[in-house]
């Protein structure tokens, strides 16, 4: 699996071949985003939630998005240090994948992975994100539920909302709840929430956990749970993914003729003289790409 | 100047060449963007800011950019019914554009109609927008000062963060000062902002105004200068025209790219082909864009 993961990450022919042969065993497995800011102790909620799925007698598949380590340091090491409950359990699976800053392919990578283990038979497919940015935010499409961990260190609901955090949660986790301010933190989302959401039945839960305790966690995984449910009775489940899908092929798609314009531009020629004559302000920005266009040799496969 | 911008909000070869024609006299004018909540005061304000440039003898350009109205009805009445103030001054030239629900499309048209209102000397150009939205914030970055306008009605500084205009603002406004709420919002606005940007000079200004009654009215305009000038002094205004320049260059390329593709969907053949089986979960996301990126009758320029 983890040779599979990495063949995939690499991109290119084989790991298209891969995709292709994965395909067939892919599509049933549930899977369930956790992010939110660091410290708020998402790993120690993905850890509880597993040993939960695993009591149930449910395989379990996790990937650790982490931003910062690159591939081969610490993201390996990362492996190790997390989740040390479940190292010794075949019915486990976790893997890291770095950003290596490329979020353009993150998204890409993410969701191979999650073919991958969707294939093999784990489920649910727990990802979880080191922190909380677009790239974040773009990995977490890949979720059929997206659970949002908070702690009253990590700001006050409106810095929840400028990070764009109140508009993907499916669930809300106030983590720590011991400490001073989880119940004003827990108060202020619920009222934000009615704000921003009319409808009560879309209305994210906003759950207060111990998870270093594993106080509140099977509550989550209840919340979770009703979420699936409520997304299947409205055919939201099915739409959502079908929209995943749509938007993966069309990311897709954009990043080849991306890739094909920037290989011509890495070549010296039309793309990169065009680009510059029009920062300088040379040419009108949309003269140039209209006669970019027009040049056939630009639209040319590569290689060719 | 009407039918030049008519001529540009087509598209297409003669807009090209038109475009073409302008670029040696287009760039020198600066463009200040006006947005906010419906009911704000937006075009009252603007209505204000234009008397009081022609006071100082120059030519102003205003394009009102009205989401509801279809570009034949409303958006012509629009056109009549605003800026009554200026109906006879022949140094306003005033524009509507509908947006026409085209919402990719409306940041090339403004960005036409801006270099024609320029290289005609108007200067400066102001762009209204009617509303709020992610539509609205892209024809904001049209404009190399983007004012934005609050009420105490239109909701708190929360709401206000979450439609995205806080991150866009260079001045703030709140509008109908006079009405209760109006000190505490601009408090609110303050204390925000303070969170967010931690540099005082990049942090916007925020003025108390009713329009209405031209109150406060030259403080804006003042603000807007102000920021002018801190923006030349970092060179942050070359690197913010740089930057828009490239946007709209590289938009026109995906444009056209996508267009093309588009085409060949309508077609019947490969795209349209190849994004039902995705949607319908039949091939992968990635192979089936890879292959439709393989086949080179894809990337064939049009009419060929």
């Amino acid at each position: 699996m983890a040779r599979l993961i990495t063949a995939l990450e690499a991109g290119g022919p084989e790991s298209l071949a891969l995709l292709e042969a994965l395909h067939p065993h892919a599509g049933d497995g549930y899977v369930i985003g956790v992010t939110g800011p660091p410290g708020s102790g998402k790993s120690t909620l993905v850890g509880r939630l597993t040993g939960l799925y695993r009591a149930q007698g449910r395989e379990v598949g996790v990937l650790a998005v982490d931003p910062t380590s690159p591939y081969t340091g610490g993201a390996v090491l990362g492996d190790r240090v997390r989740m040390q409950a479940h190292a010794l359990d075949r019915g486990v699976f976790l893997r890291s994948l770095a950003t290596r800053g490329a979020s353009g392919g993150l998204p890409r990578v993410i969701g191979s992975a999650v073919r991958a283990l969707d294939a093999a038979g784990l489920d649910p497919v727990l990802i979880e994100t080191a922190g909380v940015g677009q790239t974040e935010l773009a990995v977490m499409e890949a979720a059929d539920t997206i659970v949002v961990v908070l702690v009253p260190e990590s700001g006050d609901a409106v810095q929840m909302l400028k990070a764009g955090l109140l508009e993907i949660a499916d669930v809300f986790v106030v983590n720590k709840a011991d400490r001073e301010g989880a119940e004003a933190l827990a108060a202020d989302l619920e009222a934000v929430l009615g704000l921003v959401e009319s409808e009560a039945d879309r209305r994210p839960p906003v759950l207060l956990t111990e998870a270093l305790h594993g106080r509140g966690v099977e509550r989550v995984l209840e919340a979770v749970e009703e979420h699936r449910e409520r997304q299947e009775d409205a055919s939201r489940l099915a739409e959502r993914r079908r929209a995943r899908r749509r938007r993966e092929f069309l990311d897709a798609v954009h990043d080849g003729l991306l890739s094909m314009l920037e290989r011509q531009g890495e070549s010296g020629d039309a793309m990169s003289e065009a680009l510059s004559r029009v920062e300088r302000g040379e040419v009108d920005p949309q003269v140039a790409a209209s006669a970019l266009l027009r040049d056939g040799t630009l639209l040319a496969p590569p290689g060719t």
